[in-house]
């Protein structure tokens, strides 16, 4: 055990953080040395989640900085937006290595932080130093990094679908359009009336309609991609279901391209990369085919008749959009083949 | 008794024929004389679905148009396509009203019919006959019609959202993408794989990419609004939930309007319509506050960032989407008012 | 309008006042004048519930004895317990009807509130004024009663699954064990984690083992029934979905039956009601065909091995456990045929 | 590779197959050798099965007995119930191990088997090889067996719940009655208009009551630990969810016993036992805290007004409840940990 690396989850309580545990549960390199949480602290963390009874025997910690720089050696942040803001440089001051799934440093402009989260951003010296650990695409980055700013789960399906076509400069980034959907643990386990089970239930809702804070990391990592400013059209939905995400994506090409062209494209731009799976001409993936898993699944239509380009990519919010993702940037920081400990086979049906 | 409409149901063994059951019953000018299925003919109705039990006693008969010209004012068909294309000319020749559910006679194209439907299309004689009932838009086509072509249960949510936009020519119809969503009844009784429950639930799935027949549907309908071809993006998906219809539609305006101007023209376009419903600025409906009843609700979102227009439109697809839309043509045809026996609250939750 | 019956609505942000607000709508004789709640006061009630734009447009009123003297005849509660506890008092001594849609003065024992509900329980004499409206088994009290309290959603389902075995003394009121199974709506829209989406979607729960408060209830019934006292084992669990109940009930009979007895015994206790249909031998009701509508199904099997009876009773728990049956008991009340405006046929798929 | 051992699958296009596909493709000491279908042989299995894309790339095998012998050591037999009769005999006499996850070895009654399962049963001499391989409870038998009889899920919740008071003969058996509650995967993949998405969702049924296949085989298990006849009462209904199983047991005491008796019961006959886990007093486990999981999770509670003891007991069906038991016994045949590749945090929310 003691060869181990030792983390330490804050949020624990929440549905990122227990996601976080059952991966952690799993990886041969690591063990969880502290769950901490600021609203339950001393209590044993079964109690909440019964499910863990007998698997995770630990009290809860709160959240203080010298307990946790005895007890770890990397910190997951699995804590709402604006915690991680005043939170992660002091772990860091103090040593540690740090892998943040809010969306507190995702954004590098701090002014478009704060005109899309309504909180006053990070310092600027922390932004600077916070590496955007989407890992198929920017993972090159993540080696040796000390603090990982986690992507979001909408912009983890959407960029995925976008980033070989952006990368190739084969479309109008003007003309994106991201219908995207969700099931509802992307709320988190907050009460509200709107994820209220009777309310959404044998309901199909749109929210945040063109005003979701996702947006702007969407268009960041874009405009990065294609080397040119993106403005995106995106619009957020929810979907009477647990877990995943689909981001359907339209396009228009700048130039006429043959629907074997954009496979190809796509093949070989995610080739080696164990979690994209492209689909065959006409096969769509649906959510379930990646649940409980880390895959992100692709499936791509060109209508001959308008010549745009549909794209259709899935993920588990909970894994590739949270907390499946944080361990692969883990695994990329410490040197470990990016797949320890996530080769979960999706749970079907 | 004998001064009601004697009202006859083709495929009342499937969900849209039941659903015509339910809101024939809570008609007080219609009674039902025969309810008929070619598959279960000779038993009782309620062996098949017990909800009926103690309401409608009734034995299925076959079909027989003799049989019906005896019984029966109106037909109602809410057959599979391709079974009106020979039997409503059949029951028209007879003398009968016919209200077809089917999307045998929606399109006035046979070759489009063919292209989409895989199927040889219907007579000329008679596609020209059928009526187009998508009755806040055509409705003045109805009153004294004897065969009515019920809009299908997508372009119905579609076609209401965009209709004044394209009426005023306000909108590239180039731009049109349309993003639906669909519960999994809309998929009819027959059983199949992908609405098998272990599949379809804890899933969303996107299918018939680019290549839904409803598509030319509602080209056909906007083209006629707009006095120009449409050619639009389509995309279809499945929500594990049973009813409902969401339509997400994006539209570039040709020139820049307001919010106001927007709301304006939806307002004033369906003034006195009491299907539709229009929600203020800033609010969306989902598809659980039209659940079993016959509105079309519509909210709408215009994005300062790009200029597009965003518009969210439900319906539950078995009523508005079907059934209902069959009574209120009715209603239409015979000069009643065209909320008769429709005035159902949706039920919530 | 004037001739109608004027209702007001306490409680008619929860659930079950929505329900009531949908029946009333359908009914003919009965006209909405005041829709309260002590928690919005002042707002269109469709802020709350969308699914209500265009259909009620009145803001709702606070809770104010004057006001409601003034604007209606007949008061329905749709409350949390205890709050009726001191309103109905103060609502009859204003001459007002009154139906108390909340545990409250459904136990003729104060003492025995007090144990299950861990509440005060109301005055004695008002206790006594309460009438116990089942209607198929106590509604000979109901007509000309000012004071009417509406059974609850489980013992509805199970005192009529009981009944006529109870009355005619066939079965050993020891044995008697109620597994009974609810949808969430059951516990209202008040938020609480248990029935927050993602925790009780694909999810079963037992909840209050031995220590439900409707247990009290349906002792009470069963013991006035069969002219002794019940003590019963009553389990009951949460169901991931909205709407319905179902009570699976095991009894040992004090003598052997054959199936046929039990049967006829059944049908001929029942002949008459519209609203309790029991299901031929081998058939099971399930919840979904009395969604929405006012039925009691009623399905039952003899074990000729263990000699055991199981009774399957089925209802929609916000309709005859909840509004429907409250404006059946209005319907009582006043003299009205009892299936007045509550002929709504279930609601399927 | 070499030295693992081989495993072939017969069955792999139904849900048990799948299954087992994933628990098998985790174990450190086995390696898939090839999945086997009489119906699709030949075609990748991601076809049928899209979320193995890149996981499980092998083409579907027929049944043919020497190709199995030369590609595997053991053979899991997930088929419908019939299947195993000829197919197992085949198998041992080839000199393979088996583990059928069908209900054809488990009575050791061919005559009950025939009365319950509508088919002739086995060959005697193989029914009386076959070990019945309730982990927990007859354990002891399965190192170095041959052949095991993997336990059907409903008894698989049911005798856990049970077997502490069964084993101890505290309870009366005449008065057990089993009321239990599944998701819909258990029937499997195979069309069937019961688990039509439209029908089963927001729907709760009972089924097959008084005369479910696997009554004779919780008898059978119960009766070997009491050394005494039982005969229970079992009702089976289908939850709107897709995996989890709930048994709500009810017994009668011989004797009065205090709630802690009946909690030391419990824990010291499970001690040691990592799959089974007892919730302490007052709380109950629902279906979800086992998702995904190997876990028998226990709730008890001693009503002391009837002296009844309820019992809840709660598995998932596809796990515990087919293939993760069917693993449990691979690891106890082999003499490896009981737990080896099953050590799966169950997936929560």
């Amino acid at each position: 055990m003691s060869t181990k690396l030792r983390a330490a989850i804050v949020g624990s309580t929440g549905y990122g953080g227990v996601e976080l545990i059952r991966f952690l549960l799993a990886h041969p390199y690591v063990e969880i040395t502290s769950v901490i949480s600021s609203s339950a602290s001393g209590a044993p963390i079964a109690d909440g989640y019964p499910h863990l009874n007998q698997i995770v025997t630990e009290r809860l910690d709160g959240i203080d900085i010298e307990l946790i720089r005895g007890k770890a050696d990397v910190v997951f942040l699995a804590t709402p937006h604006g915690v991680s803001i005043d939170l992660s440089p002091k772990l860091l001051d103090a040593g540690l290595k740090v892998i943040d799934l809010s969306g507190d440093f995702r954004l590098k402009d701090g002014q478009v932080y704060e005109q899309w989260y309504k909180h006053k951003p990070a310092e600027a010296s922390y932004l600077d130093r916070a590496v955007y650990g989407l890992c198929e695409l920017f993972g090159a980055d993540v080696p040796g990094a000390q603090f990982i700013s986690n992507p979001g789960c909408y912009p983890t399906a959407t960029i995925l679908g976008l980033a070989p076509l952006a990368a190739k400069r084969w479309i109008d980034l003007k003309s994106v359009i991201v219908d995207a959907k969700s099931g509802v643990s992307g709320a988190g386990r907050g009460l509200s009336q709107v994820v209220h089970y009777a309310e959404i239930n044998e309901n199909f809702l749109a929210y945040k309609v063109n005003r979701h804070q996702h947006t702007p990391e969407i268009e960041q990592a874009i405009g990065r991609l294609a080397g040119e400013e993106a403005t995106i059209t995106f619009t957020t939905h929810l979907v009477p279901m647990t877990r995943g995400i689909m981001s359907t994506i339209y396009v228009n090409l700048k130039q006429a391209r043959s629907e074997d062209e954009i496979f190809d494209l796509f093949r070989s731009y995610y080739e080696g990369r164990s979690f994209v799976r492209i689909r065959d001409k006409g096969k769509y993936p649906g959510t379930k085919e990646v649940f409980g898993s880390n895959y992100c699944d692709i499936g791509l239509s060109l209508d001959s008749r308008t010549g745009r380009l549909t794209i259709i990519s899935v993920i588990d919010n909970m894994v590739k959009g949270a907390a499946g993702q944080a361990i692969q940037n883990l695994n990329l920081m410490m040197g470990w083949d990016e797949t320890t400990g996530l080769t979960f086979t999706p749970v079907y049906p």
